[in-house]
């Protein structure tokens, strides 16, 4: 299942997607959504973020080839390196993508997992029990201030830094799928999940063994090679297999 | 005024602490309470942490004399110095800290910023306008994971890293007030909050300049001189004048 939030009367509802064709939904989504009557077609609805998390948790580092791109001796992490991005950050698929001053703001395409139920120390064999489904998501990363602060918080943590969907896909194997990012529909970045240094399983028993994950909490598992600067008029297009395309458009903030 | 929450038949409850005595409070925390019946003695009531943030954001090495205590050579930051606690780390007052294995695992005491209205790109000349009040917390920290990793996210992000209470003081001068640890009943750190590198208008600006702050997002201004280890059976106190004493017993986690 496919399952979006559009905005109708100035507020966010759960939706189900299937084909073009966006259906509304009832229920809980922790819980089971069900499938009502015709909203309208997916090109004609303003998306939110598929879901609103209470935090969201990324991995830096996690596929081999990135990790060097733009620090040829740097080595790959030995556990999973773990930092965070304000939910304030959060940009809805289509919404703008304002970048701050400065020249070298990237795209970073993520796998992102979303939390269903509860995680406290889990084992990494349980991890399934624990997943609602998987959703795109751009890691957009200030170079200047990342390589400036130490802490990537400001890099990774400014508004509209953190786009997100379009949808959740609840049936489906992440263990081998296309990450792929698209600047201007030109491919910039082009791999597979099963090429990630730690794996969802490992990541979620490794993350729940430091802190608790909530049901919506988002892990943006990490970026593969190619990352590179967007400017103002550009449009980035994040695509996981499976899920689908999350595209927005980068302008200058006022 | 003092706000506090106090858990009663299993649900947090806003209250007003006056002298020992909490009140029932009615109405909007960030709209104004109201006072209403008495509802007993602050130590004979279970606290809550005094507000649920959206998120807590923090301040390192805002004290010169912390920058240099654990490595001299460190200089003081340029710029404010952010990073993110995950929300699932807060802990109310009188409850555990738990510690996970590692052997230096520090206090840090702190004079905290409870934001009331939704701040974005605001001058620091502003900054009043947007503060409900003022809290303490502990920004517990696991300095081997904070070495090694880099990020602090996983040092400081363990669920019962982030005590904070016990209450939230509206009526304060923020700008000078004595910012205590005490370990078993022995001062540990002693300084004030004149002695913010980076005070809290410059912090305000500085950080809603990249993320918006929203109602009850909490803002760690930083730790002075005077960290040090914890191990299980101490009780840790943190003491920011005009405020009160935010105390947890340290344990062993599971």
């Amino acid at each position: 299942m496919k399952i979006l939030r559009y905005v109708a009367d100035g507020q966010s509802h759960f939706g189900i997607l299937e084909n073009d064709t966006v259906y509304a939904a009832s229920g809980d989504v922790f819980g089971g959504l069900t499938k009502g009557s015709e909203v309208g077609k997916l090109d004609s609805l303003e998306l939110d973020i598929p879901i609103q998390p209470p935090k969201v948790v990324a991995i830096g580092l996690n596929y081999l080839k990135h990790v060097t791109e733009n620090d040829p001796t740097r080595k790959p992490p030995e556990e999973p390196l773990v930092f965070l991005k304000p939910t304030s950050s959060l940009v809805a698929p289509g919404k703008n993508i304002e970048l701050p001053p400065g020249n070298n703001i990237h795209y970073e395409a993520e796998l992102c997992v979303v939390i269903g139920k509860r995680a406290k120390r889990i084992k990494k064999e349980d991890w399934a029990n624990y997943v609602l489904g998987y959703t795109c998501g751009n890691d957009v990363s200030h170079r200047e201030y990342q390589q400036k602060d130490g802490q990537w918080v400001r890099a990774k943590g400014f508004d509209t830094f953190c786009p997100l969907g379009p949808v959740i896909e609840t049936d489906m194997d992440p263990s081998s799928v296309k990450v792929q990012s698209r600047l201007n529909g030109e491919i910039r970045q082009d791999n597979n999940s099963s090429d990630l240094i730690f794996d969802i399983p490992v990541l979620m028993e490794f993350i729940t063994n430091v802190m608790t994950l909530e049901p919506g909490d988002v892990i943006m598992t990490g970026t593969p090679e190619g990352v590179g600067p967007m400017k103002p008029g550009d449009t980035i297009e994040i695509e996981v297999g499976g899920i689908g395309v999350l595209s927005n458009p980068v302008v200058a903030r006022d």
